[in-house]
């Protein structure tokens, strides 16, 4: 069964922002309760999402989705509970918005306050997982942000059932339900009007693979937070200590090869690598870690396959991984310049200086030295939630917690004051 | 004469990119020797801006341009000295970049700091005004950031001679003249290459007339930073003092009509109009303001003309204004929601409970109890510098100095750390 629901987009996005006003007057505490309600109603009322996502795992099956994406759109009482956990954790969290980031008084006596406040209505695309429906809203009524959900076809009954849970249950708050929007539509074309509606929805965050991110990145004139594509380097120096080397590429890349942070190509210098290669060729065949290499690689790493021009730049998000030999820092630096996503790089190095040049010259949101790009992650960080990592530079970079649904306010107190 | 020079958008970008990467390592003390080098070529050369600047001006002469215009393309030698000494104002400001906003160490040791930086290339798309070029380019500089600069056609003689001006200028200083990039063309086409060059520029700053600004927000995949556009209201409301209200109003609509942060509509409480119309209407003919009213207004203010659609969203930038009479602050906050810029807007009462409504309702840059939005201007609020007055909520809002040229990185600093 797919819907096929007529929807109205706009007039979906027109409720939101009349919501949205009744939202950002709320109190903290207000906002709090609704989100315990939400996680007691969703803990409450898991059988009727169950019986939803039953019907996308039939529907999966028929279209003969792998196993790994069944696996994601699958849910069961203990992955609502932990849902329901997510929305408590989140009430937990400071307030991002209502916070005087500075206040100073002009000499005419003009006092000036420059205050943090939501962005108003906030539009979230996304593809298969369930859990970004209650995650999202979670991160959105916290910040005092209504929230226009357009969920993947394949758990669009899921996510249906989650939105019309969390209704019932915003229902009994202060909370109006209105600030939660699911469009109903599995068409494409409802996306699409997202995109513009730039008089009513203040921003849209795309969350899944780098097709849609691209579409919304070149279609949308409403502003976009970009989230996620990561194309991460692990460039092993010349003077690299050769068991933080091996320990670091193998933690990057397999101990979750289809996150945004794993690692996806090892750039290595070649003097590091004529005295190290049987160690590496060594770990990379105990962890199962398939080579694409260019000439040089080919000629050193056994079993190696050629990598092209496509390998370079992909998201492999398994345990394949592209070798690049390099003759020097400089060498490292321009590939990872030419092919990377800006999300996380690393320089493994015992040469402070070499280290201290990636750091300067490397173009991205998180640069490490000696250690796993697996950390760029706010739960890791301990920013407590995300919303997704940036990797863009405007607005906010890397992983972004609460404070990236806000936008600030000045407010003027004056008496009279005039220029 | 017009130029019909070819150009390469494309291999200027690049060379602005590359650049770029030596300028962001130079010491806040080099940039600044740099700025103060720029400023004595400029007053120096003088003579060689003034003769281009003649080109223009007989172009725009022939052209049959407004005074207005006119003035505005002009230069003399002590506008050129303003400019230089705008370039040292920059070169004494509080560096934007290498400043570490919050440093914290892992349970695992792992060293977190969360840094700015520059962001790499703006691309700066502007019209008449000559001293854009000049101002631009040491904000950007001073940021650590190479900048392509996309000037109007009418002052493209001026722009271009000022450039190369600065090119001799910075071969005697750290910074490469490449980080200045002048597109010289008067082809819109060439405006239109820098839209969707992602890969070379980091962020479009359009600034200039509301038409400019929409067609690169509409058509840009690069990130804009929005400047510029202001229809600010000023509400009367029921309690407001009549005193205040009257000099705020004249002076936010004539004390410079045509910039941003001046007065465009007066919304105005029925009743507060009923009792002080004697006052007000003086008031407006004395200092000149033209009224375009609703019919309440038309049939209590003599002489003004009536009010549409177009006139509660025009940006008049003359000393024309449109006024609006409402029944209560509610009223008031639809319409200037309806209408606004979400640039200033201000209200004007002595009821505390009102002035806090209007400060959480309504969605603007910047907000005023009882004072000119006047009053939105980074020189007015000590910022030191202003690229432009954001209009956008992502990234930076209200008046932009130096930091909203900055990103971040989050640099770690490892000993092998994994996850």
């Amino acid at each position: 069964m797919t819907l096929t629901t007529n929807v109205n987009v706009e007039a979906q996005a027109i409720e939101a922002k009349h919501a949205s006003k009744k939202l950002m007057i709320l109190s903290e505490e207000e906002k709090n309760q609704a989100l315990n309600h939400l996680a007691d109603v969703l803990e409450r009322e898991y059988e009727t999402i169950l019986a939803a996502n039953k019907r996308d795992l039939d529907n999966g099956r028929e279209k003969g989705f792998t196993e790994a994406f069944m696996d994601r759109l699958s849910l069961s009482q203990e992955r609502i509970a932990d849902f329901a956990q997510g929305l408590r954790d989140v009430a937990k969290l400071e307030d991002p918005t209502g916070r005087v980031l500075t206040d100073w008084t002009l000499e005419n006596d003009l006092q000036v306050e420059k205050v943090t406040v939501p962005l108003g209505v906030i539009g979230m695309i996304y593809e298969a997982r369930p859990n970004v429906t209650v995650d999202a809203t979670g991160l959105a009524l916290k910040s005092g942000n209504a929230i226009v959900l357009k969920g993947g076809s394949s758990a669009i009954n899921s996510n249906q059932a989650i939105v019309e849970v969390m209704h019932r249950g915003l229902e009994e708050t202060k909370i109006p339900k209105e600030t939660v929007q699911f469009i109903a539509s599995t068409d494409r074309a409802a996306t699409n009007e997202l995109f513009t509606m730039k008089a009513h929805i203040d921003v849209l965050i795309p969350r899944g693979g780098g097709k849609l991110i691209q579409a919304v990145v070149e279609n949308a004139t409403v502003p976009v937070l970009e989230t996620g594509v990561g194309n991460c380097h692990i460039y092993v120096d010349e003077n690299a200590d050769v068991e933080k080397a091996i320990n670091i590429l193998v933690n990057a890349k397999t101990d979750r090869p289809a996150v945004c942070n794993a690692a996806e190509t090892l750039v290595v210098h070649k003097e590091w690598l004529n005295h190290h290669k049987e160690a590496l060729t060594a770990a990379l065949k105990e962890n199962q870690i398939h080579v694409h290499g260019d000439d040089y690689i080919q000629g050193i790493i056994p079993g190696s396959q050629p990598a092209g021009q496509e390998d370079w730049a992909n998201e492999y998000l398994s345990t394949d991984i592209a070798v690049k030999a390099v003759d020097d820092i400089t060498d490292a630096i321009t590939h990872i310049e030419t092919y990377g996503t800006k999300h996380s790089e690393a320089i493994i190095t015992e040469d402070a200086e070499a280290a201290e040049k990636f750091f300067a010259l490397v173009d991205a949101a998180a640069l490490y030295h000696n250690a796993s790009t697996r950390f760029t992650d706010g739960g890791a960080l301990g920013f407590g939630a995300e919303i997704g990592i940036s990797t863009q530079k405007l607005h906010a970079r890397g992983p972004m917690g609460l404070p990236a649904l806000t936008t600030v306010k000045f407010l003027m107190k004056g008496n009279g004051q005039i220029r």
